[in-house]
């Protein structure tokens, strides 16, 4: 699975990150998904390997602008490059409207492709397109905000040994018993797929936070994650300074979480405009950030930055791509 | 008057193209105006001189998303770096149902500044703030557009020595006579201030087009124009394959109406993305474009690039910053 951060930076961009979207690809697939998706990310994406062609689905975690300001000029510039493809968008109340109201007043009237809102906010939502599968988790934020938890599905391997033990004749008996089939063999035994498959590898599973002020709203979901993706907005000086009123979490507080969760690989983004990269930086740097949380998490930590991409390996370890 | 490109597309942005956005202040002065606002503009801002802070007022051409899109986001970071000053908008009908439908979706209930809308296509539209004059010329495109022209307010000197014929003493009279007022002298007389007054220097004009297909509608106002922004989607191969469904303008339509009317600077904009920058350019390139406008128009023809500025001087010389 390949994290690609399209916009680390929170609330409005600087000079180097653009505010909130992550793009999401299982492995060399060219499909891929969209987290949030804040203004300037099709700008974005022109200097990815993605295009919005192969877009498959876009899940917005809020309606807060600079998680989805970026939609209509997304789907208006996929419409303009001819994209016939139907898009999913799951996303809680407001987004649709927002994006049908914006297209009744700028003159975007017959789309080449159907737009399919999917309410994150509805008791049992659920994504899942064969390839992965996506669960929406509340987060506590000023409006109502969702987690995604993404779990690929499991790519199975037939056991010859097993087969042959069980004299199931080559052929399409086999491709069915792959895809999970249970088959009747001539001799009237019945086989069934978990006799004769295992998975691969133990899919792997991540979650992709929203805006959050209790990282432990995710405690249960972390004990079957490999991965968090989660925003630090703060460190815990400057939100003693500014108040609890904008629900942000710092990044001492997702780094006791996770630590708590006992959790692989965390990845801190959605950094305050204040906090500057590279090693000029004067007053705040994101490596107050990094320092933060280093002191209370001992896994795998790194921060975010704009078109980095992380490779969350079938081992479970994260390359830094 | 400094002319700043802060997106030069058509459409879609490109690699090294924003989509239409044009910053406009007149000479030293720190207070500036917006043409259009395409999705990241406030990106491109954070690369110019420009802040929302010193935003005086947005021109909107049309409500195509290539040219406001980025308003919501330019308007919310503005609230979030704390701007207090009112913000006028002109613009036609649907962009401010469009920006208050977004605010109302998105959760932006609160500005600290309130936002004035004045619609563009109402009978007799004029933007007049003491600095600048802006009125709107109708074009023709697939939904309502404007061209803007914009006109500096005469700066005038005081002419000593027919203040000295006249004997007006020196002092509040002066003044009064500068700011256009006409003043009575002790004996009687009646001083009024073209008497004694000229203007600096003639003051400046530019008309800023939108979209449009019919370049001759400026004909009549470019003949007190010293400078034409006008777009150039096209050239005319282009247009003869995609048909003229799109109403645009192509090189030759608007460099011929540019000769016409005698004008001393034309600066195309809004280029389709097929036209790449840089000698690399395979298939089509920005020079055809070029190449094509410099046929018919013999004044002085600028391509406009992103982040360039163009300064047009008392003179009406345009010197490239």
């Amino acid at each position: 699975m390949r994290f690609t951060f399209l916009g680390t930076s929170a609330g409005t961009p600087t000079a180097s990150r653009n505010v909130t979207a992550l793009a999401l690809a299982v492995d060399g697939k060219r499909d891929w998904y969209l987290f949030d998706c804040g203004e300037g990310t099709q700008h974005r994406l022109l200097k990815s390997r993605y295009s919005s062609a192969r877009l498959k689905a876009i899940f917005i975690t809020h309606v807060h602008g600079d998680h989805c300001y970026g939609l209509p000029g997304l789907i208006a510039s996929a419409n303009m490059s001819g994209r016939k493809e139907p898009l999913t968008i799951c996303a809680p109340d407001g987004i649709e409207q927002y994006v049908r109201n914006t297209f009744a007043f700028t003159d975007v009237h017959n789309l080449r492709f159907p737009l399919h809102f999917v309410r994150t906010d509805d008791q049992g939502f659920q994504y899942d397109d064969g390839q992965i599968s996506v669960q929406a988790i509340a987060m506590s934020h000023r409006v109502p905000c969702f987690a995604f938890q993404v779990k690929e599905h499991p790519v199975y391997h037939l056991d010859e040994s097993a087969l042959d033990a069980l004299e199931v004749p080559r052929g399409p008996l086999w491709g069915l018993l792959q895809q999970g089939e249970s088959v009747a063999l001539d001799d009237g035994r019945l086989v069934r797929a978990e006799q004769v498959r295992c998975a691969a590898w133990a899919p792997r599973s991540a979650i992709i936070g929203g805006d959050n002020d209790k990282p432990d709203l995710l405690l249960s979901a972390l004990q079957e994650s490999d991965l968090l993706v989660h925003e630090a907005t703060f460190t815990e000086d400057v939100l003693a300074r500014v108040g609890p009123q904008y629900m942000h979490s710092t990044a001492a507080m997702v780094a006791k979480t996770a630590e708590n969760a006992k959790l692989k690989h965390l990845l801190l983004t959605h950094f305050s405009q204040r906090y500057r990269s590279g090693s000029g930086a004067k007053e705040y740097s994101v490596n107050d950030l990094y320092k933060e949380a280093k002191l209370y998490y001992q896994g795998n930590l790194q921060l975010a930055e704009d078109l980095q991409s992380y490779q969350l390996e079938k081992d479970k370890a994260l390359t830094r791509l």
